[in-house]
């Protein structure tokens, strides 16, 4: 059984690296927070005996050996990065049970089978380089290595270029790891297991994501003696727009979300009239169809805005996700370790991208989840409770035990 | 008689300093832009005989003794700032028609009775510091000196520090220079003139501007896990209420403006449901009352959808400048000027605010517009035809000429 308050300790160190004024976290990906929470981490998974190796994009493997090398691992593992005002366990959590799981088997000496890996991927929050769950995004070969490594962000920089200046620019290449099975806890990111007071959620899927960026262009002006009829506010326009985009999911239906998380104002001065607007668009569901619909819809607006005259909207594809359902077996091998464990779990599927959405392509894969306060996260006040956490370290501890074999 | 062509080349050699890609200007208030700019200028104005002084502002003045010194000085003059995405002639016009007219008198040999002086004020632009037309405000003793020296940029740099870092943190104090008169000649910076043919008009006054910051709190969340009913989403409010907004000022009536220029988004992240949304408010009006029931209809709004619940609202007052009137007397000379040139000219106001509509409360003041390109100004591509900027400087210099005594 998990040492929850090892667990916990960790988490809490780890969370120090990045320290927020209002307890959260900023290590954004590739940066020196991301490269100090590395340093940590690895130095445990080393302490813990376990080999480690680092690919192209600068995700990390940790191996224990199994009595038979000859087997694929079975792994577990999340990222250490978080967002501008991210919480402490989103992602640490994945990484840091996985850590878990391997010092309960030492303290108790028992070998596996198949060989056991915990990993930490490279940017998994797409916040500082889009594409969104980079590192095993590429590992998975749906990202071409060039194209990460060229993604650039707000400055300009790099994520070759990143890669070098923390030292995690890799030799093992990409594809050459084939894991038996993939297996990620996290916490939940929505309210779900909180209201319903149960501990752990076997997850059963992902919604799909589809990504867009969104230019109006009007034309700057002087604010005060320009009149209201002859101007071609980038602004007004783009508020209506956004109200539009904001109504694509039906509030009323579950499984639908759309956010505008980023919004850029050129040339952003008091005194002019804006003249060009660029915002991100953020839509999911967990129906293909519906997806589509919405992706239709939000064409439409644009156009429809755009035919208004006076500004021009562009809208850029920037990244797609298909909904995603994990491996049965191994879902079921969840409920069946809860089960086990006496621990109460349900059915749920994520709304947040993971690195198990990507891996759920070249591996057997599935999630745990953990409740999280008031289903708060990418805050940095999110919050879960040393409880949850150990329970669901728990039902990872048994389900990778039961998949490699002891 | 003014040298259109010797005034016009000093405009675009002036305009290399800081020049953006799409032919304008970015010399922010009180950068190394704008220090290469003031060197360049003052050292025209050296070359043209006069004496230089720089007050505690940075406001510099510069002086051609007249035949009487005990009378107050005839002074012309404006900005060399702009905005970061400004043009060529906004400011740079009226202090360099201001040079032209002494380069003129200095041609024929003219001495006149009461001394001249152009002066150029520091930010007029109020785009990186606020308050906006800051060194007028100072010298016209309506901003206090410390409020002026304590203000902000974006990183938190301050006028005090800027000032002495371009060297133009000057020894003058504050209020000790009273002038005869103040004209200022300045591009319209809206399309009246242009559309009706008109080389000149005579500024009879200025709108009143009110400046207010809102922000919009909600929280930030997950944009994959949660709800749309559970959102928080700043961005989301934000959009409505500039809707509202945008709509006070009645685009069918003259005289009433709205804008909103500045806009800010935290944490500003793709996967982030907005928590914090800044953004700011310019209203103008002709009227008093109007303006009055503008400022009351905005409060209303923000009253209103911070009721609506989920987000909170607040409004915070910036600045206030009241619609402002010119003097009768000078505005007459001005008319009278044009039309002993032959050049035809029109009563107009300004919606832009200038150094004038401070200048106004401590010396007669009116002044001299010119048309400017579709009447468009805050933006690189901000445009002025040689004929206009030299029929405008011919009235600037006879009205000076008829106002100091030859
Ligand atoms: N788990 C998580 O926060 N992922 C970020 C990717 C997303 O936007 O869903
Ligand atoms: N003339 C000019 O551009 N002034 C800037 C101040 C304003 O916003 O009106």
């Amino acid at each position: 059984r998990i040492d929850g308050q090892r667990l916990w300790r960790s988490l809490m160190d780890l969370a120090q690296i990045g320290a927020t004024p209002k307890g959260g976290n900023c290590r954004l990906a590739l940066t020196e927070e991301d490269r100090l929470g590395r340093e940590l981490v690895t130095g445990w998974l080393r302490d813990a005996g376990m080999t480690l190796g680092v690919d192209q994009m600068g995700n990390i493997f940790a191996r224990r050996a199994g009595r038979r090398d000859d087997l694929p691992p079975v792994v577990t593992g999340s990222h250490l990065d978080t967002q501008p005002t991210g919480g402490r366990f989103d992602g640490c959590y994945g990484v840091l049970a996985g850590l878990e799981v391997i010092r309960v088997l030492n303290d108790h000496g028992i070998t596996t089978e198949a060989p056991l890996e915990v990993v930490i991927w490279t940017n998994e929050e797409g916040c500082r380089f889009v594409p969104v769950m980079m590192g095993s995004g590429v590992h998975a070969g749906i990202i071409p290595l060039e194209d990460a490594l060229a993604a650039k962000d707000r400055d300009g920089d790099t994520v070759a270029a990143s890669l070098e200046r923390i030292g995690y620019a890799g030799d093992i290449p990409m594809g050459s790891r084939t894991f038996g099975a993939y297996i990620e806890s996290h916490i939940e990111q929505g309210p779900v297991l909180e209201a319903e007071g149960i501990a752990v959620g076997a997850v059963t899927g992902s919604l799909g994501l589809r990504w867009f960026d969104v230019v109006v262009t009007g034309q700057e002006a002087h604010a005060g003696p320009t009149p209201m009829l002859y101007r071609r506010d980038a602004l007004k326009r783009a508020a209506e727009l956004i109200g539009d985009i904001l109504a694509l999911a039906d509030p009323h239906q579950p499984h639908g979300r759309v956010t505008c998380g980023e919004f850029e104002l050129y040339p952003n001065s008091r005194n002019v009239i804006p003249g060009r607007v660029t915002f991100s668009v953020d839509i999911r569901h967990l129906e293909s169809s519906t997806l589509e619909q919405m992706e239709q819809a939000l064409r439409d607006a644009c156009v429809r805005h755009s035919e208004l005259g006076k500004v021009t909207v562009e809208l850029r594809d920037v990244q797609r996700v298909p909904p995603t359902p994990f491996d049965a077996d191994l879902v079921n091998l969840i409920r069946t370790s809860s089960d086990t464990l006496g621990i109460p779990y349900r059915d749920i599927e994520t709304g947040a991208g993971h690195d198990a959405v990507f891996i759920s392509r070249v591996a057997p894969t599935a999630m745990i989840f953990v409740p999280c306060e008031d289903g708060i996260s990418h805050n940095e006040s999110e919050n879960a409770t040393p409880e949850d956490l150990e329970a669901g370290a728990n039902v990872l501890l048994h389900t990778m035990l039961s998949k490699a074999g002891v």
